[in-house]
């Protein structure tokens, strides 16, 4: 276990908004995160809620951009937010927003230069949980799981993959495809190569659910002035995927909110309510 | 009246978040400020909570951290932030963070470089009410002003000075006496001169209050964990100033907390509803 360095923590909310450094054995790199742990009483543990952002993102837009804290402590919640890749001089990086750092897609490269680093889905599935588990007073037996655009699609992809661990699953404007749009054709196609599209599959939400995934229900929030929606979010495929497989997705489209941190941060304290009551 | 550019529209809780850029008369440049505009009936108007903000900030800084949109829209209230100063290449600027561009201690200088530009008093006194009363829905016989740090003595200072016309005054650990602080001494020194300090005393809440300033009350969160307190706040000469002239101050000191926007995004919706609770 790698050792946890404490970079700023504040009182916020009753509790305490930590930011935190470790030397990650998955990427090779220093990997920062923040958490959240609202007052408790000393010796209980608390359930945790997963959020996974979007491109270009690191821990701190949703940590100061998310209004998450106050639902938080109302319901006892744990919530932790990773960073979207690995970082730093010796990490291979592209000059596009959507590739490279800043956009790691939540998952494991095999194509090089990325596959030395660029390891984020056992970075977020394993080596980040253990640390949880080891360092915050947690209870891994109540986690949910929620994140923002190529954060929507880790969240999902995650959930699905790993549907016995998350016991609530929601996503904010998620990329619910990559294989069918232009985000996920380029990132998975650099990050894995483009010879065998069924390695994808385990990456994207709708084939999961298609090659037999199954959680009880989904939550996601879309604005309808996204203006990605159309050519990259396509939330109508999850929908579809869902009706196929009978999982009960709630889809809301939300009337004139966009892809902005004042969309997620309008709905947040919903999606938290709505872990909060799957969770506490 | 100058003309009125917007910079961005966002959907936010079921209003609309605006950044937006006019050329100010008083300070001879562009000038940037956010508002926030619950949603309401056409044709009506709301009351204003202006939020004057702290050293080295810009509207951006409580635009993103200060989790006030969801509260001023449950009270239909419209919420402004306007910049601390002065910005650009023909300003007069200076190294240090606590001078110069970034902080204008709102006030009118009068001593050279200043002078020509920093004339932040005029501009939140007076320029800038007219521009939100023309191109707002705003009922101006309802405002309130509250401010963070150097917004803090903003608030207090303009609100004292215009008693008439706020309703409500409210504080987030305010420099009370720049006349007995490092930063207001070298503040006002520098854009006022130092030669004859019963000057600087209209723009020291404590010193308006001892001069014969009244509101009927104040509300001022401070955190006890703040850097900066026993040097720079120093919230017991607000309260002996409050006591001596019988103004009923609420002031309260809030363990752990310390002087970042995790403790104004803590208390910001109560300081919402103390202000919808005297204007709406």
């Amino acid at each position: 276990m790698s050792e946890l360095e404490s970079i700023t923590t504040n009182r916020a909310f009753g509790g305490v908004q930590g930011v935190y450094r470790h030397q990650s054995e998955a990427t090779g790199t220093p990997m920062t995160f923040s958490v959240f742990v609202p007052e408790h009483e000393t010796g209980t543990t608390l359930p945790v809620l997963w959020y996974l952002s979007g491109l270009t993102c690191t821990h701190a837009n949703v940590t100061d951009k998310g209004e998450y804290r106050r639902a938080c402590a109302d319901a006892g919640i744990i919530f932790i937010a990773p960073d979207t890749s690995p970082r730093g001089e010796g990490v291979a990086d592209d000059d596009a927003y959507d590739f490279g750092q800043g956009a790691g897609f939540y998952v494991d490269a095999t194509e090089e230069p990325w596959a030395p680093h660029f390891r984020m889905r056992s970075y977020i599935e394993d080596e980040l949980p253990a640390l949880i588990a080891a360092e915050f007073p947690v209870d891994m037996t109540r986690q949910g799981i929620t994140g923002h655009s190529m954060g929507g699609h880790g969240a999902l992809t995650i959930g699905l993959r790993n549907a016995g661990r998350f016991k609530s699953i929601s996503a904010f404007a998620p990329i619910v495809s990559p294989l069918d749009c232009p985000w996920g054709e380029k990132a998975l196609g650099g990050y894995l190569g483009d010879d065998d599209r069924s390695e994808w599959r385990s990456y994207d939400a709708c084939a999961l659910i298609a090659d037999g995934a199954r959680v009880p229900e989904l939550l996601v929030d879309q604005g309808d002035a996204d203006q990605f929606l159309a050519e990259q979010l396509k939330p109508e495929l999850l929908r579809d995927a869902c009706d196929a497989a009978g999982i009960d997705l709630t889809l809301r489209l939300q009337p004139g909110y966009d892809h902005s941190y004042y969309f997620v941060s309008t709905f947040m304290a919903d999606h938290v309510r709505w872990h909060a009551q799957r969770l506490v």
